[in-house]
């Protein structure tokens, strides 16, 4: 066990919120200006913690310990969603930090290798993932082409941000032995249990469709109900119907969204002739994924044959599998919680995703979550405690500590 | 009987079609400038059957006969939809003409009055019934200045095309005994019915709903399935129950219509947080409406108290109550469809809106409708057998003159 410092996280996390403050929240987007800034002083406060600190060539920033490894990378993402919290990501990164420099501090630990990050573009306002996918070598010249919603691509922003010709950190396969990130929970799940910590057994897996309703436009005045192929009523029929079967197969965690619908074209006087939903499921377990999948299109099959509406379902992206995380990493995690917040902790999946999702498959990963308040993220109210903050990372110190020690 | 000339009916309809062609279509919106050309050529037909033709203050082309009343108004409206059929509107303008023109021509009509119009605006490009509302005085202020999706207001309108001081056409107490329109039946009815004339009974009524369902938004991922309160969830359970309820209410002819819907904020990874829907419903009776809207609200309360989404629905306009059409002319039209084609015509409600609506609360009104094929309307696929337009303008003549000879 070695004692974090506490107060010395809070007030850095404080000072890493002030990179973009809005009001409580933050918008630290990508490349932009805020962002840069954090980044640089991220650099800065890893420097500081002894480590060899670099802005990478896709913006991640790296401190690499002095020492042999085997290495722990630790770290979370230090970009926001457009309209961010102030914990989301920042608070993984300085976990990190702080874990670095307690270590540096204490004999017992200062020998140990700590790398740490901040990954680039975890929320994807240019491309999902762009600093763990570069960092397992997975990034395509497709992603480097990639535009935020202003229009600049991920190499425009590189040249801009005067990162263009940084070399690209990557996975060092005879030193890192694995990588640990603490995240607050962006869920209630943990609040509502009355816990202190999560340790995530996996990242779910996600699928996302599409629901396609084809009928006949018409007059809504003149033509008479049973001539009617309204793509709306079997929209509205359909999604009634999904829920009823997903309810049957759905796990404690499982869970799905209609997030969006459109009848076409949308006028209040016109039948709609066309319309669409969009579907989004996830669950930890991928044979609860197939079988939502099969159910989707087999309510849809049946709707065609029934009439008078045609009904078709599609996947909108690649499969996403669940990311199981480290049994092993996890044990150690398990160990520190229950020194620290005995009885207190419990084993969850994350329901959102993480750039330990991307790693998986290139090292054993683990990640530790805190509660958020009213489980709100993604939000400007997101907040935490601060006993909880600290605690959080004091459980990854341990942890780290445990895992370099063997 | 006074006999038509249908190949002059023809060829004018035709010709008449050429201001605005597209396609197998017609775009001839309310002063746009095929709108304007048309409604010249309308007053110069309108001159050559021996009427005093102008175009007034509104747009609106009236013919007015030389001889005294009481005179009967006979009339459609000549602009159309964005993207409009070829008939709707034109039809009845160009019978009315033929009326006036055949009843000239022949000895034992000639002294009857008969006075034409060609209404503006009645599909509202700018405002709803613009010329038969002029007509009948319920024109205000308000109207002049509403505007189409360009921003030109009918004020602007009427100055650009010249009209800004032309007098407006009014109704005459003393003069104008009736009105009577022939249109194309936009709906599927008469063709399936085997029946070559419609006489209409009444215009139906119509209410225009909003429904407002109002939740929480939520991150797609982290909230559990069991603390959301889905708007889109309730939406699609709402439209599910209020079907199966309106079922139960409808009359044979009752036809409603949930035309657009929406999800905020629209994304495939957020727990909708509001939606709405629209609702328009129709029907001849009115409590059959009074119930419709009973019935909305009355599923919105029930769904707000089950939770966990508030459900509020309101009127989106002024209802529209049903007109009746007059039993006396509807006697004339049915008496002059059995001598033409017996059997072969039906009593029905008109599902569409039309200037007869506006102006049944001032004189008595009728209109006789012939077969659409396929059903189809506001499509430039719209039309009509010959036989039938010919018929139609038969019949309306027939009754024209047996109405006036008393």
């Amino acid at each position: 066990m070695v004692d974090i410092d506490g107060e010395r996280l809070l007030t850095s996390l404080r000072t890493l919120r002030g990179f973009g403050a809005t009001g409580s929240g933050v918008v630290r987007p990508t490349f932009s200006d805020a962002d840069m800034a954090a980044r640089r002083w991220l650099r800065h406060q890893m420097a500081a913690a002894g480590l060899d600190a670099t802005i990478d060539g896709v913006g991640n920033v790296f401190g690499r310990s002095r020492n042999h490894g085997p290495a722990l990378v630790i770290g979370s993402h230090s970009d926001t969603q457009p309209e961010g919290g102030w914990l989301d990501g920042a608070f993984g990164v300085m976990c990190a930090i702080e874990v670095a420099r307690s270590f540096a501090e204490d004999a017992t630990t200062a020998g140990l290798a700590i790398d740490t990050v901040a990954w680039s573009d975890e929320e994807g306002t240019y491309a999902d993932f762009l600093g763990s996918r570069s960092f397992v070598g997975a990034l395509s010249a497709a992603d480097i082409r990639r535009a935020n919603t202003a229009g600049e691509t991920v190499a425009e922003a590189l040249e801009r941000v005067g990162l263009r010709d940084a070399a690209r950190v990557g996975f060092e396969s005879g030193r890192h032995l694995g990588y640990l990130e603490a995240h607050i929970e962006q869920g209630p799940r943990l609040e509502e249990g009355g816990r202190r910590i999560g340790v995530v057994t996996s990242i779910v897996g996600m699928r996302a469709m599409q629901i396609m309703f084809t009928g006949q436009q018409n007059h809504a005045g003149t033509t008479p109900m049973v001539r009617r192929r309204d793509a709306g009523v079997a929209l509205f029929e359909y999604c009634v119907r999904l829920r009823a079967r997903l309810e049957a197969l759905a796990g404690p965690t499982t869970v799905w969204t209609i997030g969006n619908a459109r009848l076409e074209p949308g006028a209040e006087s016109i039948v709609p002739g066309s319309a669409w939903c969009s579907l989004q499921f996830r669950d930890p377990d991928d044979h609860v994924l197939d079988a939502i999948e099969a159910a989707v299109a087999h309510l849809a099959a049946e709707m065609t044959a029934e009439g008078p509406v045609e009904v078709s379902a599609s996947l909108r992206r690649d499969r996403v599998p669940p990311a199981e995380m480290s049994v092993e990493l996890r044990r150690h995690l398990i160990a520190a919680a229950e020194a620290r917040v005995p009885g207190a902790w419990v084993e969850m999946p994350s329901a959102a995703a993480h750039d330990a999702m991307v790693l998986t498959g290139t090292l054993p990963c683990a990640m530790v979550f805190i509660p958020s308040i009213d489980g709100i993220s993604h939000d400007f109210a997101e907040d935490s405690d601060d006993d909880d903050i600290v605690t959080g990372c004091q459980v990854l110190a341990d942890a780290a500590a445990s895992v370099l020690r063997g």
